[in-house]
């Protein structure tokens, strides 16, 4: 049984502490008089605001939006046309039809993207970023507009009738990670016992657990699902969904709110309508735009 | 099989990608030292930031917050008394009273309230706005408060075991949508191969499905649900949701990131308590507040 | 039988309001032209936004995050070792890690602690905080990061078979609350038949439902968790779920934008990787910490 005057002692703190809080969380009880209504008039003597001095501004005035992009398939691409084409492509061309603009895609990469957007170079990133400590120390995250989801893609010759996540949780497993990928930094938390083994480039991975060298692999999608769709049943998803997930966001410059209240309520508004489903769904969960790939 | 060469180059280019995204993506690994406590004092020569000049430096001077609103019912309307009500009058004054000031309610038009409160002749408006590409230009819209929902309504007379969404996407069916309204955009995309008459007044829409003229229409809540209140067994509403939503928000003047944070949290809290719901179920889920309506 | 007047102008009303928001609804339909592309390079004759003059760059400055926080068991509380811990410690030490920055943790109370922010005396708030109409007059609330729950804790003397919260909503139940705390206010219209006595002390209200001297009582986790943890098989929770919750969130200085969505961001991550849950879990879920408290 519990000490007694541990007991007391906690239930003082605890009783003090909420009625304080408390106190501040009762809603005013008074109600405001009967409102009076007018017609749309300025206030007499109202302080005036500093004029907004957004990113929108300047981009209305420039007549181009230039939103900064990293190559990687099917994020942004280069097609068999010469042309940057995939989800972010799109997701920028929607953004500048609606700002009435122009748009000009800026090519940074992924360790710079931040910094170039700090610096002007480009108005925003949109690249599949999700939150790191490092980025977020000099630019802003929108809320989400996709997500990254990794996933487990695992041999058939070494299936050995493992269909859930918890048969690839045991000692007799090996799972194939990509050196400085999501995947090694998750493996060993998620699958403590399991063997890893960490490969230097994505092929190799990719062709160990295709010819059953391993029993399985951790990778971001749409590779684990393009792996299946080009090895046809030598390799299979045997969790249906993701095992883990990191949202991705626009970055912004800092000290710019208005930029960051457009492209969250854009975002909303482009979910609403299915617009963003739409394309996330042929981007990440089709292979119709494979045959885009220039093979020159 | 799909082409090697190909599959290599996008597993090359999909694994590099990732790699450099990743390493910024994992967590300092190092915690900070052991932290100092302290009791509240100014950091000895703390650079200090601008002053806020927030809408809410100046509401709580002015002790009036001057809300835009649009007349339309129930959002806003003239009651019997003469006094304006509605679902937003009812969270103006609830907001006002929280800020602890006065509400002047400040009658808007639809396509000009966002003008308004971009030059300040109203604090914010609150009308059941939706994003629109053309007023996200000159104001700011906080996290939705409400939505909007779009809903089928169906003759009786023309139903014929029509009973699901799917049974009115059919070649033999006639779907009147009011001319403008987003039922009319919604239509042809949703319905592909119904018939669609577009309508010049609504009330012409709404006799035409009770008269079994048509086999239904598409209209925004609560107008399909007001329509099977007044028309008895002669209307009904075939799908049990809504077929399309858009969420409602605030607007607010650029160059203000507090004035969004504060509604954002209002909104939260007003959620939490139960308080909007009840309003929202009141103004749209009843028709207790349909004699108000000043009949002269 | 409505009346057929009021029906047309309800109609007419209607109609006209959403047929001119939605006009401003539609998305702009042309396309922007072919995207150019380009390498990250500055804007000719941009002009150079307001430089950030966040909190952030201020912290990065000095070295040092100082995070307000107020003393309350197991939000944050002085452990055996003489060393402040608890919840909002653990928040405020990944913050600080993830900044890079060492941690000072600001003293401060319920009452003050909004104050102390907007004075500059503590950077950040991180104390339970939910929205309060007065705390919000003077700092930004953030996204929430966890929450605050409520629920009813029951005599095993007086249950009486009384197994869901519909049985303590009965004239013949007696419900104790706190006097100053949610519950006191929450009590009279969750449960409008039950009597309610107010307890000016919480070790007083606790040994009443722990004697069977009343059927229950209402108070904010993890009191009730912990009475049962302490009680024994004499108090219990008849109700699987909180009654009632509130978000919780960091508060901030006005006017600055950028903290507001560095903590933003940073909580989602947090979330997705499973740390706050983790956390949550810990000082929410489990009483493993009660040994920590100093008992001289």
């Amino acid at each position: 049984m519990f000490d007694q005057y541990l007991k007391k002692s906690l239930l003082a703190v605890l009783g003090g502490g909420i009625a304080m809080l408390v106190m501040l969380a009762v809603p005013a009880a008074a109600q405001a008089p009967e409102p009076t209504a007018v017609t749309a008039q300025a206030r007499p003597g109202k302080v005036k605001l500093p004029p907004a001095r957004s990113l929108l501004d300047q981009v209305r005035r420039a007549g181009v939006l230039r939103v900064g992009v990293v190559e990687q398939i099917p994020w942004t691409f280069t097609d068999r046309s010469g042309q940057l084409a995939g989800f972010e492509v799109d997701v920028a061309r929607a953004l500048a039809s609606d700002l009435g603009v122009r748009l000009e895609l800026v090519r940074a990469s992924a360790t710079g993207i931040a910094d170039d957007v700090a610096a002007g170079h480009a108005d925003i990133g949109a690249a599949g970023l999700w939150f790191s400590p490092q980025r977020a120390l000099v630019v802003n995250y929108t809320q989400p507009y996709s997500e990254a989801t990794m996933r487990l893609f695992a041999s058939r010759a070494r299936a050995a009738g493992r269909t859930d996540v918890a048969a690839y949780r045991q000692a007799d497993v090996t799972l194939g990670v990509l050196k400085g990928s999501p995947g090694e930094a998750f493996a060993p938390k998620a699958f403590p016992l399991a063997r890893i083994r960490t490969f230097e480039r994505y092929a190799d991975l990719a062709d160990a657990v295709e010819t059953g060298g391993i029993e399985a692999g951790i990778s971001m999608s749409p590779r684990p699902e393009f792996l299946v769709h080009v090895a046809g049943d030598r390799i299979f998803l045997p969790v249906g969904s993701a095992i883990a997930t990191r949202s991705e966001s626009f970055v912004t410059p800092r000290g710019d709110a208005d930029i960051l209240a457009y492209l969250e309520s854009w975002i909303r508004y482009r979910n609403e309508t299915g617009w963003l489903k739409s394309r996330r769904d042929y981007w990440f969960g089709s292979f119709a735009w494979a045959d885009q790939i220039d093979r020159k």
